[in-house]
Parts: structure tokens; sequence; C-alpha cells
């Protein structure tokens, strides 16, 4: 439902004045006529009145609070705070009398209810709400309806206004601050909500101290002996001095608007940052909330938007569920109020395009009418790296693109409980989706029958631990074993990164921490050349360890296995898991051979209706296995996934090198195979010590590259030479990229 | 590429006078523009000469045949039939000379090289040919270069025609018929081909001769030694009377167009009809070759048509690559020459928008002219029964649809080579897909890394039993223990049917064969009704054995398993296979629960981003298995899917009642379940005879069914009347569905 979606035009008393004059004329014309709207925007007139006049004529629930998440109690009040929100709007446009007059017999059935209710009697969060389970729900509830009431508070008396603030308002703005500090006072999203909530209905009655807790926090009490929230996080951050909204846009980003518990949060995160900011923007101009910190908001708002494949969906880094994208409604709040506070973002205009809808203010009146008037200009994702943590030096994710290929590696900070043990992992997408996956949480959010669609067991089992991840794994056990505690003292950081040459672009990153003893550097390259149909992913991964060790490399490959050139076994009648801890239980061992020469190696697989080959370079006595998730998986909890391991026993350096190539495609209607093999003929490990990294790709046409790493100095300015054969390769910087002429 | 589709005008000298006068008229100007045509024409037009062009600078190129089909000499032979017949297309439409001395020089280049050939060294078919390894690939060359020839007949000089004729076509024709009978003179799309290829030339070159055997086929000879072809199938069907494409046309269809390899061969069979009968509607005026047999061809495209689920896509049955559509080139030839021949078919013209294509001829052009003139009327899919077999009496196959769901039920004849042994099963579709699936062939056409695209060894071994497909299996045996031999005696037959009303549509079938002493009874009911989100599946399968069995039913639901409500044991560390042959061999146990008092249970799954839920009855010491296919599976050549099996042990007469239904649907932006649990409250068995089967369906809203079938008198008029507990159940006919409200 579009409904869902719309926001009153702000919480000022005087907002209406900022309504576009059109919407106010037609709107006292008694009409409700949508046809000469711009046509987004009319859709979403058309939608919410349908929506709205249905609720009305249905008549006012307000019921005693009782049921958990999903039960008739929560999703009524869910319900009533987005019908209030939206018959403000309709009000605001329409001035027709039916909408102020339900929305004030509704919060009046509210304010007679309130004053009578002790906590939730569900009491299962660390902050019990009020209507419902959890405080941060009570927020939300907050956040819509002090837009409702913002709508119509000249349409009530002062007495009613009275009434509903002693009863209601001020009550509930009070629980939620000072009554929950440990709600109210953190770092978090959930304060974000609880910041917004008290800032709107301050703003809304015009109470200086609500909107200074708002924004400036309740004093920090130190020593609190609530150590952690129902996620597992941590509810006062180790040297926290400050909290509220400012506080909260000071420590929530990197300086370039990365979120560390990576997207699917940011976009979760972004909506009270936003509806609050454009509130404090309409109200307190001096503020100027929306440059607050160099312009955050819109930093984050372009680093979620970045953060996206072809189709907009969202990287599954950490915690994060599929299929998320950027046509979500708390992205389409905040593509239209980015693009109202600044119209000359016109690529946004693009995105809302994709999205489809707007809001129902001046915010999507805009955008729609932009939309319109052909203003859009096309958004293109572009390569980039993002910094980690408040500084923006924790680490951090970065993304290359060219054409039709995206590759995303990893090597953030931990990012909280919902992080995964994933250092120097990557992913790999291509205009069609997933080519070499991120596996997401094991959730299936909302989903009743999924543990009511909570994070299930196998989240922490095996969704988080490093051999879900497209990383090394040493001796059998994720990096910093496993431990959110250890995971959180350290991250790894970038060796060097360019992507100003798009058709050879580079990211280097490098982790000593994630085991004790042991060097991970990893850099992979995006290369495009005219002798190749699409961009190669070149990755060499390079491990030290002060003492030999097993290390596994797997590729969670997304697709059917077409064709394997090295000998396998294959368990025919019985299936064993490939180990019994850190995620490794959940892996059935379906294949495994063992390497007798050194050379390369492939493996291609048959996906999104194309071919893809990874090219690899194998030793003597690397074990290669073929697996898929799904063992030890009682309720069926986990999707049944297929991956390449590549084992190296007892070895204390050592260089993983390989290729990812898309070259070809089939349709079963025309049944025939485009392209069906692999352009590349050879890859070889050419030098690989300390110092350097030195590998040789060559394609069947006999077209290649020698590629060079620094691997311990990324000065741009140092001169690098060795001899590689009978030659000499020489260099100035971290790396050289040599193509080779046949 | 649309070039592959194209077609000469037609095999006729004179048949320049049938092209459209507008596109002769444009070609006299010698302007190739192609703008002013009708839009899908222009397009072909243009791809056409933009491929033909090429070709003509890249010059000719006719190499000794060496190579198997991928190889090179079998590819470019394959390639030069495609481009001389566009040449001739665009010879015809343009008049400029290039490609008719492009199409003589090639055809010279044939001539000269015909005479030195001997058989096609690789000798693997059991018609090996001369330019390709089989004689099957020979008749495609010819009935494609027959239209080129036909186009530069009168461009040639008459010596030139004489060398052409004496060197290549003649040679050739007697090639593909008296040379080798064995191809020719079959029941088979194989001397379709011949058949059509030898009558094309012999149209061309005015040869009544080979127009004859095309068209009567050779003196059949009684007692020839070759009894089989490479795919397993009989090449001389006993009682076999008469030959030649006639014949053809006589014994390869059911009276309503069914033809019993199923839609995916009919596919590719329909092609020589529909090119040749084209050719001899406009030579031979006197056959009426469109209305034979009370237009075969006709019905034998709309049969086509109809066989295909909401996207177009061909049912999957018996070997059959899946995601084959009538998108495919040869629906394009069919559909255009259909319309052509009879232009109040314009719900053609709905089907040829939607495959965005037509062929570089008049047919093409008439479809084209249409399109842009608006004409198409919705092609709409009907429910319908297809019988089976020469005169439709050997079984057959029954669609039902309404809304977004279509029931396919099979209960046809074997199918000969190509048949799986699924008697009584059932697929299910809806507006996304696959809800159950067929599983189709193990085969990757023309993939060359799955076993060079043939068929793959667990073709046989899976895809082909019974156990893979959704119908009972008795003692782990496949029916007919997996024999071709038996299963090509015998048929199920249809029960009765029922579509007219559109909201209770009812199939029933029944098998007397597959087992020895057993009679098993499949009615299947699409069930609409306005308390349903979208129309149930109801399924009642009744065994009746001799003597007792173990009976297992398999539902291959597609999606992943959401909840079950019934206990099992999930197997956790290690998985094995759940028997040792007759499929049972390449499928997974992975969890297993034995019921404990009879009732009501049910299993939901999600796919196709939606809900879907089996409720069904289950009796005390029935064991419900949950497996997926992949065991014994050493290449990676089958599909990982998932199965529920219903097992009952030792059951002499039993019935299993089941409802499939859609009831919700998830989406990962709104992360909002919309109606996920199953609104089937209760099913129950409440009457189980030889005499008659009576259960009653439930929903949640207490609206329900009571569905009773009488199981040994099928007629229309006889009546029933039996007690079901305290009440009297009577009826008028073979069943009654009684609608039980609140």
């Amino acid at each position: 439902m579009l409904g869902i979606l719309a926001i009153a035009p702000s919480c000022q008393r005087s907002s209406v004045s900022r309504l576009t004059q059109e919407i106010v004329n037609e709107a006292q014309n008694k009409t409700i006529s949508v046809a000469q709207r711009p046509t987004l925007f009319a859709k979403a007139l058309a939608d919410a009145i349908l929506e709205v006049d249905q609720e009305i004529e249905s008549g006012i629930e307000v019921p005693i609070p009782k049921d958990m998440a999903g039960g008739y109690t929560h999703e009524r009040h869910k319900r009533n705070w987005l019908i209030l929100q939206q018959a403000g709007s309709l009000y605001q446009i329409t001035k027709q009398e039916k909408y102020a007059s339900y929305i004030k017999e509704s919060l009046m059935a509210y304010a007679e209810m309130y004053p009578t209710l002790a906590l939730h009697p569900t009491q299962k969060s660390y902050a019990t709400g009020k209507l419902f389970w959890q405080c941060l729900n009570d927020a939300n509830w907050l956040v819509y309806v002090s837009q409702a009431y913002e709508a119509i508070y000249d349409y009530v008396t002062e007495e009613e206004r009275e009434h509903l603030e002693s009863q209601l308002f001020k009550p509930m703005a009070d629980f939620l601050s000072i009554e929950n500090p440990q709600f109210f006072n953190r770092i978090h999203n959930h304060s974000t909500w609880a910041n917004a909530a008290v800032g709107m209905i301050g703003l809304v009655m015009d109470d200086q101290d609500l909107i200074d807790k708002a924004l400036y926090g309740l004093p920090i009490k130190e020593g609190s002996n609530l150590d952690k929230d129902n996620d597992g996080g941590y509810i006062y951050e180790k040297g926290m001095a400050k909290a509220g909204f400012l506080a909260q846009l000071d420590g929530s980003f990197a300086p370039d608007g990365y979120f560390t518990e990576g997207p699917y949060y940011l976009r979760y995160a972004i909506f009270p940052f936003l509806i609050f900011s454009k509130a404090l923007s309409s109200k307190m101009p001096e503020l100027d909330i929306m440059n607050y910190r160099d312009g955050i908001m819109t930093k984050a708002i372009y680093a979620l938007l970045n953060q996206t494949d072809a189709n907009g969906q969202f990287f599954p880094i950490n915690d994060a569920q599929k299929g998320m994208s950027w046509e979500a409604r708390e992205l389409v709040t905040a593509v239209d109020i980015l693009y109202y506070e600044d119209s000359s973002n016109k690529t946004l205009l693009d995105i809302a395009k994709r999205q489809g809808m707007v809001l129902l203010d001046e915010t999507g009146f805009a955008v729609a009418q932009a939309l319109d008037n052909d203003e859009a200009i096309p958004y293109k994702q572009q390569p980039m790296v993002f910094g980690d943590g408040e500084d923006g030096t924790e680490g951090g994710v970065g993304i290359l693109r060219n054409q039709n290929t995206c590759l995303v590696m990893k090597y953030s900070a931990q990012g909280m409980g919902h992080g995964h043990f994933d250092k120097l992992s990557f992913s790999l997408y291509d205009d069609k989706g997933e080519v070499v996956q991120d596996y997401g949480a094991a959730r299936w959010v909302n989903v009743d029958q999924k543990g009511g669609g909570r994070y299930l067991k196998e989240n922490k089992t095996f969704a988080k631990q490093s051999i879900a991840h497209n990383t090394a794994v040493l001796n059998a056990t994720s990096h910093y074993e496993g431990m959110i505690e250890k995971g959180e003292l350290h991250h790894p950081y970038l060796y060097f990164a360019n992507y100003e040459n798009r058709e050879q672009q580079i990211l280097s990153s490098k982790d000593t921490n994630a085991y004790p003893g042991v060097d991970m550097h990893r850099t992979m390259i995006l290369l495009t050349d005219e002798s190749l149909p699409n961009p190669i992913t070149v990755d060499l991964f390079r491990i030290s360890s002060d003492v030999p060790a097993q290390v596994d490399l797997p590729v969670w490959y997304q697709g059917h296995l077409l064709a394997a050139d090295f000998e396998y076994d294959k368990a025919l009648n019985r299936l064993e898991t490939l180990g019994v801890g850190y995620g490794y239980q959940h892996i059935w061992k379906e294949a495994s051979g063992i390497i007798e020469t050194d050379g390369t190696r492939s493996l291609t697989w048959f996906g999104n209706d194309r071919f893809y080959t990874t090219t690899f370079e194998s030793e003597i006595g690397e074990e290669l296995i073929l697996g898929k998730s799904g063992a030890n998986d009682p309720e069926y909890n986990l999707r049944y996934d297929p991956v390449l391991i590549r084992r190296r026993s007892k070895v204390a350096k050592t260089l993983y090198a390989s290729v990812i190539e898309s070259h070809g495609s089939y349709d079963p209607v025309s049944e025939i195979p485009l392209n069906p093999y692999s352009d590349i003929e050879s890859l070889d490990v050419v030098h690989s010590d300390d110092e350097y990294s030195v590998i040789t790709v060559r394609t069947s046409e006999n077209i290649g590259w020698t590629i060079g790493i620094a691997n311990q100095e990324n000065s741009l300015s140092s001169n690098h030479s060795l001899n590689v054969g009978d030659d000499q390769l020489s260099w100035i910087g971290p790396y050289i990229i040599l193509k080779l002429q046949k």
C-alpha cells in the first residue's frame, strides 16, 4: 500500500504554508479531484483516500494492549498510526472535516486509555513499551501520530489540546525519555526513533524541554547495569560522552555516510533521521540540520543508494535479508525529502521513477511534478570506497564497477551485533543479480512460520561464520573464533585502492587480527579489456601464518555446476558434513579431489541464464571440495547453496590466485549456447614471497596480463623491480598491471 | 537472430506473384529502405540484410564434411542453409543481384563437391548423411536451400539449372529417399523432414516423381531388419501400411491435434509439416492441404499453443527441456503461416505480438501489417481435454484452468521413446510458473559440457521413472517396470471430465495396466470459490491392489519448505538415499515422520514469492518423507529439487486425498507477509470403498465442500445415493461437489 509511505507535510504549525500553493488552492475548493495533480502524487492521493475512507467507515478501534508483534492489538495500533498520519495529510490537502474529526476522536480514545496503562504485559524487551511490547514501537507510533496531531492542531479547541497533551502526548514523551533512559540515551537506531518521537511531539506542542532532550539527550550516567539489548548489542558504548539526536548524527555514520551495520540496517535507520530533520529544518532553521556534519544525511542517502547492485538491491552484507532494495518505503522518504531540500539532486528523480511512488506531502509533490516535467537525470552507480567507523578509519567497504559487473570487497569493522565474521570477503554481481553470493542472514523477516520472523539459530551457527563467506578460513575456525567481543576490538584496513582507470579498478586490503599470528592480504581487480566479453575479476589472496595451518578458501558460486576440469569423487549414496563447528557442520561435503600436479584448474557454472567460470592456480596436494549448505538444519531454515572450497593443508605462507569471468549465455527457447567456454587459458603464480606477488593470466587468444603487487610498500612513489623468469618487471607504486600482447 | 526464422515466400516458381505487391514495388525501385514497411517486418528485413551482407563480405565457405554436431564443418553447413535461405528472401524483396549471385556461387560450390562425397565419415547414425553426420540434417539443408534455389530459378541460365539439378539436387533427393528408406519411409518427425525436403525440391524442379514420393512414400517393405533408431524409437511401426507426407499427417496426430510425444517434440516436428504444406498449398491447391484431415495442421498448432502455462512455456511432460515456449522459432513459423492461410485467426496476432518477430516473407508481412493495424485479439488459453493416439482413444492429457491457475493431468499413452512412466501424474502452474513441477528431461540441449547436449544417463535412471513424477509408485518400482516395450502396449483412459463450469472443473482418469493386478484411479478438481483467494486443487487418488503393497505418492513442490504440521526427524549429519533403483537411488532421504493419529496434515512452502500449502489426510502408520533429488549424480547432471512423499505400507485399497492452495505472498522489500497461512482447516475422507470415494474439505471460515465420486459408474444419468454419517448424499452422474455453508 502506498498509504504507509505517506508522511504529513511537516511538524510545524505553520507548515501548511509550505505546501505547494496548488494543492492548497484545490483543497480549498473542497474538491478531491486528483486528475490534475502530478501523476505519482495523484496516485498517492487516490490510494490514501481509498484506504483512509475505508477505515473511517469501519470505525475507530483502540484496544487495550496485550499482544506481541503479529497479534491483534499490536497490528491494530500499528495500523492506527499509519491511518492517522495519512488522515492528517488528507485533511491538509482536502480540508474535508471528516479527516480532522476522525483524528480527533481517535486521539481522544488514546488519551482516555493511556493514563490507565501499566507496562505492556509481555515484558520481553530490554525496554518494554505501553502500547506495544517494546518502546521502539511506541516511538514509531509517536513519530507518525505527531504528524496527525500537527495537522489538526488548529482544528481542535484549546481545551481539547490541553486534554490531549496532558493525558497522552506529554506522558508518552516522558515515558520514552526519562522513564526509559536505556532506550532513549543510546547511540543506536532505537534511540534515533526515541529522539525523533520526543522531538517531533515537542515541536508540535512547542515544548522546548522535550526538544532539547531530543536533540541533546539526557545526562549520561556511568556504570549502568544494563549491558545488552535484545539483539545482543551493547547499550552503552564504552566512552560514550553524549546522547540525543545530534550525537546520533555524529556517531552513527562514517564521514562519507557509511553505516557500520551495513546498508540493510542503514535503510531501516535512515527513516527517523530524515523525518525529524525535515521537521527541524522547518521549525529550527538556525540548526541548519541538513548541513550538519558537512551534510552527513545527504551523504548517508547517497551511500545507501550506491551500496546496491544494478537492480537497486542492497548488498546483503552482515545480517541482511536479500531482495531489499531502493524501492523500500524508507528510501522513498529519503529520496523525496532530499530532493525537496535540494532540487539540484536531479538524479534522485531517476530513483523516484523506479520507485514508482512518492510521499503524500510537498516533498512527494515536488518529486512527482519534476518527474512529469521530465527533469530526471539517470542515476549511475559509481565505483567507490567507503570508510567505516566514526572517523572513517576503521577499514571499510570497496565497490568496483564497470559495465554490467560489480565487485564488493568487505574489510570493514565488525559492525556490532549484526556483523559477520567475514574479513576480506567479497561478493560479485552482474546486471541479472548475484554471481558469487554473500549468504546474508538466516532469517525470514516477519514470516511467522520461521521462528516468528526473528533471527534463526542458524544465523549464528552458519550465516555469521567465516566459512559461509568468500574469504579464507584457517584451521576450520572462524575469524576471532566467532566472538563478537574480540571482533569489535579490531578491523582490517585498506592497503590501497584505485578506481580512476575504469578498465583496471583495484582494491587491496589487509587483516592482521582475525587470527593471532596471521596476516591476510587480498587484492582484487576488476579488469576490462576489449578482448574479453565482460570485465573479469582477478583475486590474489595471500596468507602468512606464524605456524602452518589448514586454509580453506570458499567461493559461493550461484548456479548449477556445469563442468570442472579437475578430477573429483562425488559422494553417491551417502553424504556427510564437512566439519563439526564454525559453520562447517552446516555444509554437506558432496565431492572432493586432490590435485596431483601444479597448474591451472577451473569450474564452470550456469546461473542467471549465463555461463561463469572461475579459473585458479592449484598446488600439488591441494584439495578441491564441492559442498552445499543445508546440513544440521532440522527445520529447513537454510538455503541449500553450492560452494567450491580450495583447501591447502599445513601451509604457512601461501597465495591463492584466481579469476572469475562471465562468458556467455543460454536461452532455453533458442537452445543455442553462446560462448559456453571460458576465455581464460592459464593462470600462473610466477612469483610469491613476503615482498611481492606476481601472477600471469592468459586468454585463449594469447592475450594476457602480468599483475604484480608490492606486499609491504603501498606508497604511490616507491620503485619496485624484480626478476620474473628471464624478464625484469619494474614499476612505481603499489602494483602493476601489464598487458601482454600476442 | 531473427535470420534463422526467415523462410522464402513459397516453393513455386510463380510465387513472387503472391508476395504483397507493396514489397515488390519497393523492391523494384531498388531501394532497401525498410522504414515504411510494417514494424516487425521492417525489423526482420533489417536484421536479415545485416546478417547476409556480412556473410557475403566474408566469402563462401563449403568445407568437406567431417565433424559431428558442434564441430566446424557441421556448424558451417548449417549456417550456409540459413544464410542461403535468407539471401533468397532478400533477392525476392530487394532484387539486388548480389544476393542472387551469392546463392548461385554457393550452389555451384556445393554442386562441385556433392558428387565427390561418400557417406559422412562419422557413421554414428542409423541413417548417416553426406553433408552431415545424419540424414536428418541433410534434409534440413535441402528444405531451406530449396527455397533459395526457387528464389533464383529465373536468374540462372538453363545450363546452370541443368548442372545444379543433375549434380546436386536430384542426387541429394534420391539419397534422402530411395537410398535411405529407413529414414524416408517412417511415421516419424525424421521422415517428415525427409518428405518435405524431397517434396520441396521436387516442386521447384517440377519433378513429379519426387513430389509423389514425398507425398505417398516408397513402397513399404515388410520385415526390415532395422529395428530402432538412435533414440531407441522403432523404425517401422507394427502394421504400418503407408508412408510419405500424407501418411505423416494421418499418423502423427490425434484428431484434435495432440502429438503423442508431447508439446516439446510437437514444437520440433511442426516446422517441416508447415513449410511443405505452404509450398503445396500454393503449387497443388487441389490437395487443399490445409484442410487435410479436417484441418489437422491448424488443430495441431492450436493444441500446441494451448499446452502452455500463463507465460507461454510448454508443459514439460515427457522428455522436454523446460523454458521452451511459444516464442520458439518453429512457433513463429506456425503462427505466421496459419494466419496467412486464414486471417480470421486474429488471436494468433496476439501470440505474434508476444513473439516480437515475424518471418521475412508474405506471411510475416501480413502478420506485421495486421499488428500495425491493431487487429490482434487477446489469445486466451482454455481448459480442454486432448485425446492421445491416431484415433484419439489412447488416453490423453487434460488441462484445467481458471484465473491464474492451471492444472495438467497426464493419462496419455507412453509417447514412444521420449515418454515417461508417469501414468495419472499431474503438474500445477500459476501465472508465475511451476507450483508442483514435472521434472522434464535430464538434458541440457546443445550444451557441450553436459554430455555433448545429448540425453544424460540420469534421464533414464531418474527423469523417466515414476517416482520423479507426481503419481503413485507401488513397491518402489516404476510403472511397467520402466520398460518402454510394456508401456507401449497400454494406456490409461479418461473416466470423465467436465470443465463447463469454470468454478468446478474436474478430471478423472484410470489406469489398470501400469502394475499387474492394480487399479489406479485419480480425480482432480480445480475449485474456485469467492471465499478462497485463488482456485484450489483437490486430488483424490485411489489405489486397489490384488495384494497389499507399499504405495508412495510424491509431490514435487517448487520452493522452500516453510512449515510442516507433522513431526519429522531430519537427517542432520548424514544423508542416505531413499532406495536403490527406479529413480529412488537419486533421492536423498532428508527427513521422515510416522503419523500416529489419523487426521489432517499439511506442508507449506514458499516459491515464486508466494505461499503454497498442501493439506492432506493421513492415516496412522503412514510415513511422510521429505527428500531431495541429486543422489547418485556423479556429474551434477540433476537439479536438486524437494519432494514430499506420502508412504503407506502394506495397503491393498487406499485413498489419498489432498488439496493444494496458493494463499498469499511475500515481498522482501515491504517485508510484509500477506496471508501466509492456509485457508484449509480440515480434509477428511468420509467414505471410501470400491463404489464411492467421498471427502469433506473445510476452510477456516467454516465454508466447505463435500465431494463424492462414483468409482465404477461414469454415466451422466445414473443415480447415486449413500449414507455419510447421519446424512444421505444423493446425486446424478459420476460426481457431486456440494458446497457446505457455515
